[in-house]
């Protein structure tokens, strides 16, 4: 497995992963139609000639996609995984085969995580690329020096944008960025369909449990929760939402869930997911009132949703009975099982995301750097959102892509849409 | 029935059918208990007294009971139709008998409605309530002199809205108008839960169709568009999406409904259901290539969106088959089905929407009233987004009645959100 | 409007609605395109040429079409009602123009309901046509004198199959009857889509209550059960299943439903029906658990499901606060409200089953009548399987008339699923 | 890993295998607590003592825990493989170290796998339990011999009941077999949500693409069809079914989903799903219609489904491009890709059915086992259905253990239920 690269560039688990690696990627590219149309673009127009992108992202087929396209338009990328389970060490290490500099191993502990994010910073970047704002926010706290240095950035994820409006709003953000999360090609697809497929196949890989007839219950109804709501009903699960937002939790119940406080659902579920976005939502008394042979995953961005620190100190014992599957004995002698360490379960257990939707994310992504380069130092130091153009162009590709095709406003009725006077 | 309105002040069908309304309004009164306890409070501090308010409503049980709310608050209250084929006519004598004046009546011709409009209109209000914006229109096309009277005004629909704006943009909107219809305690269950029951609850009355295995083609993937697709799905109807907005496209592609060009489906559907806000949606073209039996029926505000103008001229004859359906005779032998003359058919052929949705929308209504009379003088002359306290206040309500407990934030989760420094 | 019948020959509402009624038996036979043509054979073949048939029929536009079809067949057809409350007067009114004799009226009580059988009695019939077996049940307790008259019968019902296999198994049933309601193309459409859909349809046009968010008891999960859970599900309802079976109930859990007994979800629910086939399935116990505001309906076929009597005399007050709807006022001050009596409210509240489903009920009737005939003296006294070879003709009429084609077999699979040699 | 059987009675992948795969045995286990109950009876009262059973199954840890089970009741067991690509080898490794001789090697050739089901049958067996009938068909076409030995067998699959009854309707069965197939507790919950969940799964974890927005095509709606057509589309699909029945197929379209002949489903379908039990259903000219990218799998019994060998004769150039995906070049560029060699996708791509449905079928077969001891000698020769006391048994166990409670029928309702003479 050739690379141009030493290895002092690179820290993943093995190259001779690469060859697999390699068809994965491929095999991913094939359902990324809209990434392909832009890569196409770029390596005629090199748009991102001799920009520095630091990239923390899942290391993933659909990522490492974004990553050849953004070479291709002439960007000099370093990679970083944004999170120590999500890292699929083959694509890693093809990725490398293509001179792509990656610190990424799957497994990695905390301190190993960070060195990869610090060498990712290392690199001086123009723009940063984040999924949950870790770079961002290293980079302000410990690398201040390099901040004049950043064109901009971008955001993947719900819980990164807001990390960054958080900074934002106290005045703390040094340069703008653009919160690819927000963009309708992205959330609306990624978060629901994605999210819930993927959350799904990870915990079905994970357990192998019949979804019929199990009570499901999911922490968070918003992009990501509906979506996995929405699945797990699919699948002939009992589904019962929790709620923080008394109007989003009056959605839950309209769209035909059970909806309840977690204490109350505790001992009557058999799965919990969560989805929320916060820390603690399954806590110590949750994890008391659970009924022997509870399973709980996180699909959320960090791993703080369950409180996995408190459920190992209640625990008496904890084994891994299954990969990804840890069984904790309670001292009352039921047995909790704790997917994936509670990371996003997708991601550490099942592949993530399908190519189909991370399409429009990481097309986003692509187009969101080249407006980051092209519209340099006009830009407030704030959270923007992804431009209209961009993501409109994004749908209307899409859609092309996938066959579709639908009607177009007629000239009259664009007039009436812009019109009031005529009524009854 | 008693009223100590004279004859000139109302335009009604029959007082004697007040009993039957009052049975009905007290029904659905059950189900509204938000704004039971606005009308309790209401009733208690006389927020609107004094003030004249001129309500452009469908005449349902429903709106009934925002009247009542709304006269026990202190208003002088004026009701007429906002749609030529939605009054319920024993509502309206009801409503008389609790001496609040109605001007709607059940298959009323245009001028009739229009005369009823400008009975409202001649109330000199201070607050407008409209539903399209058919009251504000033609105030301001043609009573301008009252305008300078008119503190604000609040608007139901999503249409209403969208012709709001427009006037706003143009510099015409010569008072503050509440947009309730963008509240989150409105649309998002109006427009989807209400829309979509109802409109299949008047397409079953006017037909008795078996929507299991029907082909379905819903015009419009909006909110109402969305709560007609999930409806009629949840039906066992095979489902057929037309869009023209590319990115709502995929939305509805990845709910798992066939999307096409209306010209596509015209010739393969069963039913078809225009819920789009624009105007010639179903044309002479679709009419062509409809299959012998097609059914056509509307569920936006206006009666434009089938062109039914054209398919009278295009028909050879036109006979009433059952009470809503009128059979289209085309020159080539098919026979077309025209519900409710292309007005909206809930409404016109059912109830309208189920009193437990519209008592969030009417909560809304009530709170925004006061909320105008509060701020008088301070609202730009813009269309202004419901204040989110009275939209929260009312999903808080409406949650405590359905008898739904929810998770609050601890202090942590809340400092949690508010932060950005700890990472992975 | 003329008939050549005298007033003694039938006993209807009111003859003046026999327009009314026609028009909406012509709208039904538009969508019965399978009974159409065993009609348009019977008007040439003349199968039933002189024989007598006494039905006992809910009084509907598509039973109208059945009428239509037998008298065209030769058949000297009278017609009773099936259930006091399900009666369609207009269509009882149309088929007595027609010179059918109908003795049927909305709402009859007891005495002239078994007055109405015993007619249909009286006349002499060669074959019997029962919807819950009223006729055979009287006809043997107490005509035994015209027993050896009758050739065979019919029954429509999972209720009226019951109650024969129970006179069979005892030995008293005097002659063939064919249980049309066990014909695949009978109750895996009927009782599944049709009861499903208009049980709905039947109570929101009674209450006008919001589906989504509801939460709603199906008692008894059946065809009829299963159709009324899925659709209820369909409309956004949390839906809760109680069963006697357990197999049966396992299937429920797995289709994602709640299964708990009765009295657990008699506190939480907001609708109860009733599709069991059994007496005093919801009874005092269930009553006094109920919250206040419940609402009951059945839409099995005898009004026993829920104990009605019981109810009335817990109750302190009944009224009718909307048609079809009782308040019944318990002595806590609960407010419990039973639609259409008890009785099977698709039919009491709305049209009963969409003409499209009963076009494949109704030609396994009119098939079967001629199928008696034929084989007149040759049937054991049980009761018969509908003959596969009349299921499947309709199977293909009806598929072919909906438009569907479907893949065959060819030669090699013909053969290949005849055989057992060749394995893996 | 240690064993008491010496090389030549098994033949497996790699002893060493065997920790991971008690592991899983064990996992399994925890969701077969009907089995467990059994195992636990077994250990007492030893029903099979002595019994040889040639057992012919995929190698799966439910699978391990029915051989503990029978092993637990005294029988002397024999497994081997059902198919060639369903083996765990884990599983067979574990089994071995349990001292249960297994012949079953994940991807093994044909030859190997009929030495395998001839070592099973060399075992003489007093009882054959088979998954495919592969091992009745062999003994009676190669061993007839031994089958004066047998005193019966059990039948898990509804391919393998079809070649039995075909046997035993030409007079070829030599001994009684029971359909375990045509439980209750087997086919309604194994075949379809057994089958609906672990094919989607299989397919998933095979490509990983994404569901929301595909157009799915099932061939067949029997009870596996309909499993894989409803958890399809509560992915998100677009389904498209294929029937050759037209009852089956009229169902399909009032279940709301599109029904067309295969051919017309090629060109517009992105996933083809076979569960019919006949052969050559995707055949020459579907490949030659379907569009590029077209993805392939079965989920019936036999590779026969999708032509295989035509597929292969009509590719350019076949290309593994991921573990269990094989890319088909065809002479006109497209590319279409074959999941699994064309073998049942659930078990070669994925782990099979989730242990918590194989507890209710192979609680059937260990029952079934002593059934057929017990009445040694008194079965007549042909296919027997599952004794009912033996069906609902286990559905009452399996309830219980599911911890759902039901209600039970009173004496009054029993009594109602048994008679016929009371009515309306």
């Amino acid at each position: 497995m050739a690379t141009t690269l030493n290895d002092s560039q690179y820290d993943i688990r093995d190259i001779t992963l690469a060859l697999e690696g390699q068809k994965r990627i491929h095999w991913a590219a094939l359902d990324m139609p809209v990434l392909r149309q832009i890569r196409d673009r770029f390596v005629k127009e090199r748009p991102l000639e001799g920009v520095r992108i630091s990239a923390c992202l899942h290391v993933t087929t659909e990522t490492a996609n974004l990553m050849l396209t953004l070479k291709d338009g002439g960007a000099d990328v370093v990679l970083c995984a944004s999170n120590p389970l999500s890292t699929q060490d083959d694509v890693a290490a093809a990725l490398v085969t293509e001179d792509i500099p990656v610190h990424a191993v799957k497994g990695e502990d905390n301190d190993r995580y960070y060195r990869h994010i610090v060498a990712a910073i290392q690199h001086k970047p123009h723009i940063t690329m984040d999924d949950g704002a870790d770079v961002v926010s290293t980079l302000h706290q410990e690398y201040g020096d390099l901040l004049p240095g950043v064109v901009g950035g971008t955001e993947e994820t719900t819980t990164g944008v807001i990390r960054l409006r958080n900074m934002a709003g106290s005045g703390r953000l040094a340069y703008p960025v653009i919160a690819v999360n927000d963009a309708r090609t992205k959330h609306f697809f990624d978060n629901r369909y994605g999210t819930g497929q993927s959350t799904l196949d990870g915990i079905t890989r994970a357990t192998n449990l019949l979804w019929a007839g199990s009570r499901v219950v999911v922490c968070g109804y918003g992009w990501c929760g509906r979506g996995v709501a929405s699945r797990a009903q699919g699948m002939g699960s009992h589904v019962i939402v929790t709620e923080v937002d008394p109007i989003t939790a009056i959605e839950a119940v309209m769209d035909g869930f059970e909806v309840m406080p977690l204490i109350e659902a505790a001992p009557i579920a058999d799965v919990f997911i969560t989805v929320t976005g916060n820390r603690d939502v399954v806590d110590r008394q949750h994890f008391a009132a659970m009924k022997n042979g509870a399973i709980m995953a996180n699909s959320g961005h960090f791993d703080v949703e369950i409180n996995v620190h408190a459920l190992r100190e209640m625990a008496t014992h904890v084994t891994e009975v299954r990969p990804m599957v840890q069984e904790c004995l309670m001292p009352d002698g039921r047995k909790l099982y704790l997917l994936a360490e509670g990371r996003l379960v997708n991601l550490a257990a099942a592949e993530g995301h399908p190519a189909s939707v991370m399409d429009m994310s990481f097309a986003n992504q692509a187009l969101c750097a080249t407006h980051l380069i092209k519209h340099q130092g006009t830009l407030t130091r704030q959270v923007h959102a992804v431009p209209t153009v961009i993501d409109e162009e994004i749908g209307r590709l899409k859609l092309q892509a996938m066959g579709v095709n639908i009607d177009t406003l007629t000239e009259a009725q664009i007039a009436y849409l812009a019109s009031w006077e005529s009524g009854t």
